[in-house]
């Protein structure tokens, strides 16, 4: 085992019985991580303990001799489950001093309140020595303390938003200064959709064997991401090892690939239809409003999207979409036929350049011998332009899944409409 | 420290450089968190290590050395990343061995691809004496295996869908049988709406206070939850236990409590109007869809929502909804006369018994001098039934709470009418 290496490491120390119930998920530990990450700094080990002084402290000595650098989160706050603090100053056998000027600070917080709980006070008291990270936002500051040679362990507390000011604030510079790693990481995600994991990775093997960067793929439903990491001395560094691989991979990909990192189906079909001064409208039965709320989840969207009609019940298709009763009838409500004329029902009403439709059973009710949950019967309309699609999401998917399902395939299929047609 | 309890605890290993570099949140340690909790089981620490022989090997030693099982996450997998076997096997100097049937198994799930790789292989490999999990949704079992007196090792894949699934059949059943532990935890959570969480915990400090069972806040957008936690032999007793304290927390915070555990304000809605056989429908600006959406999410809401429109842009509002072109031009979209004939108009479109209007700034654009981001005007019309709400959810929230925040609010503000006129 490579003790030097070790040595060096930082660990993340999260506290809080909550975790170990399974209350809440463990955000802080990844939000660190990926900060760690970013500043090229070697994060070995994650650890989650209770509110109990004794183990406490017996974890924070283990640490102490295998890594440089502990980062707690956690058991900062007033009440007497708030251990964090005194555990780390006995591990070492130090006492905690009160400090004034911290105590007026927290004083200053509760302004708007007239009793100051005592309680309180306990968190304006640190070791000698400890260097104080200030809380703007809350009344539990943390510390930067070094108890002995080669080792520091900095708290934060368990709120995240506080955390990450206090981190963005102090920690970031703390690190640049006393950790200089000479290397840093930087991660491009590339998106795809409409085609599975194991096809898309049976189109780069090669470039999944690279180490710098490495890519790594991440399914999740109805999209797969490349995950492209560099190490390396700058940013422009990592940029232009990252490029190449991008380009290759777009390259073999071709229009599965639909944006990076921070772009989502959404937010591609809104930049499409901006640059072309177009609009759109959607009429929508089993994902009951889900597609209108991709849409307009992205700011600015009312540019070019109007609205539509959420028409869950048959005799709605009907009175506001003008779907013919005959149609309805002849081939039920989940049809070809029905889905074409609800998206020229709903382009008529809204008199938009696009709109898009989509009727199916998303369950857990509503099977029936020829029709299955899960089938979805898509429309888009346009200037001169119609195009239907049936899908079939297996029956074994649950309702919101399928819903899901079925809002990315009808932005995918407008993406690439609108890409064939530019 | 208390030797003997640490040797009856649990932890969970997580196996993964994917955890370390922030990449995914670590939800399987919060799920089996939650499981083990249930089964009354004490769990005293949880640690995550990346895909490194060295440092898998010396964290499974540690652990044998301070606790009764280890189960571990990840690193079950084909590829020369995947080590968890292995490692856990050189802790013990023990080594491998192929079994020829969990070979033909894994083949079999193949069958409909040409080749198998090779590489799969290594996933029929286990220690001698280990008992086998079997995965019926992928191609990694896990173990369970007893290396040394009072310390044994359960092993699981990191795809969360197949490790839930071995722990239902498989593992649920050891602990029961193993790991009597006398006492389980069983908890119910109450959730509220309309009041922030001091107002909420200012009614309740005694009950805070108490042991068995415990009371713990949490907060989030919009919505307070208070856990009721009991520890016992039973589950019957625990149900005893907690029942008292449910009682009197309704007592005391009336009708922001709306629901139990899985309910939600969207179900609770639809229950409320199924029981009264009565109908919905929305028009929505802002919140673009979001309310529909939250509605159709409840399986079989079809019954009572109808649809709605989403009116996104003004002339939609005057076409569609029928709301006069005077009232958006003198009050302006954002407006409680504008709200009200949004849902005059939708209820006549859709002849719901109820309609619910949503009509606010969102942001991050559209501020003005007179009616800031944040700004949301809701209205209710049912039969000889109107009410209109101004809300202010402040221009600091992003894009997204604002829209979560006012579908809350008009589903708690319908929730309200319909109980006070039932």
């Amino acid at each position: 085992m490579s003790k030097e290496k070790t040595n060096q490491g930082v660990e993340i120390l999260c506290v809080g019985t909550e975790l170990l119930l399974g209350t809440i998920l463990n955000s802080n530990a990844k939000w660190i991580a990926e900060k760690l990450a970013l500043l090229g700094v070697n994060h070995y080990r994650q650890s989650v303990i209770g509110d109990n002084h004794e183990r406490l402290k017996s974890i924070i000595c283990e640490a102490s001799n295998r890594s440089r650098v502990v980062i707690t989160t956690g058991g900062l706050g007033p009440t007497p489950d708030d251990l964090t603090t005194e555990a780390i100053a006995s591990a070492f056998n130090s006492k905690l001093f009160f400090r004034q000027e911290i105590w007026e600070d927290i004083k200053n917080k509760f302004k708007s309140n007239l009793v100051i709980p005592n309680n309180n006070k306990k968190q304006a008291e640190f070791p000698l020595g400890a260097h104080i990270i200030p809380n703007q936002l809350g009344t539990a500051p943390g510390m930067i303390w070094t108890p002995k040679e080669n080792f520091t362990v900095i708290t934060f507390p368990g709120v995240p938003s506080e955390m990450k000011k206090m981190w963005e604030q102090t920690i970031k510079a703390w690190f640049h200064k006393n950790y200089p790693s000479g290397n840093i990481f930087i991660s491009k995600t590339m998106k795809f959709t409409g085609i599975s994991e194991s096809s898309l990775v049976q189109k780069i093997p090669d470039l999944l064997e690279k180490k710098n960067p490495t890519v790594a793929p991440y399914a999740s439903l109805g999209e797969v991401k490349l995950r492209i990491t560099a190490k390396s001395k700058s940013i422009k560094e990592a940029n232009h090892l990252i490029a190449p691989f991008e380009n290759e991979i777009q390259k073999r990909c071709g229009f599965y690939f639909f944006g990076n990192d921070e772009q989502t189906l959404p937010s591609i079909i809104i930049d499409l239809l901006r640059k072309r001064r177009e609009t759109l409208s959607v009429a929508e039965s089993c994902t009951g409003g889900g597609l209108a709320a991709a849409l307009t989840a992205i700011p600015g969207s009312s540019d070019v999207f109007l609205g539509g009609v959420i028409a869950y019940n048959n005799s709605i298709k009907q009175r506001v979409l003008e779907v013919p009763f005959e149609l309805i009838d002849k081939h039920g409500a989940v049809s070809e036929a029905v889905a074409r004329a609800m998206a020229k029902g709903v382009r008529k009403i809204f008199q938009s350049d696009w709109a898009i439709s989509i009727t199916g059973i998303a369950g857990p009710t509503g099977n029936t011998l020829t029709k299955k949950i899960g089938l979805v019967e898509l429309c888009l309309e346009g200037h001169n332009f119609n195009k239907s699609i049936q899908e079939n999401f297996h029956s074994h998917k649950v309702r919101s899944d399928i819903q899901k399902l079925s809002v990315l395939k009808a932005l995918d299929k407008l993406r690439l409409s609108l890409l064939n047609s530019s």
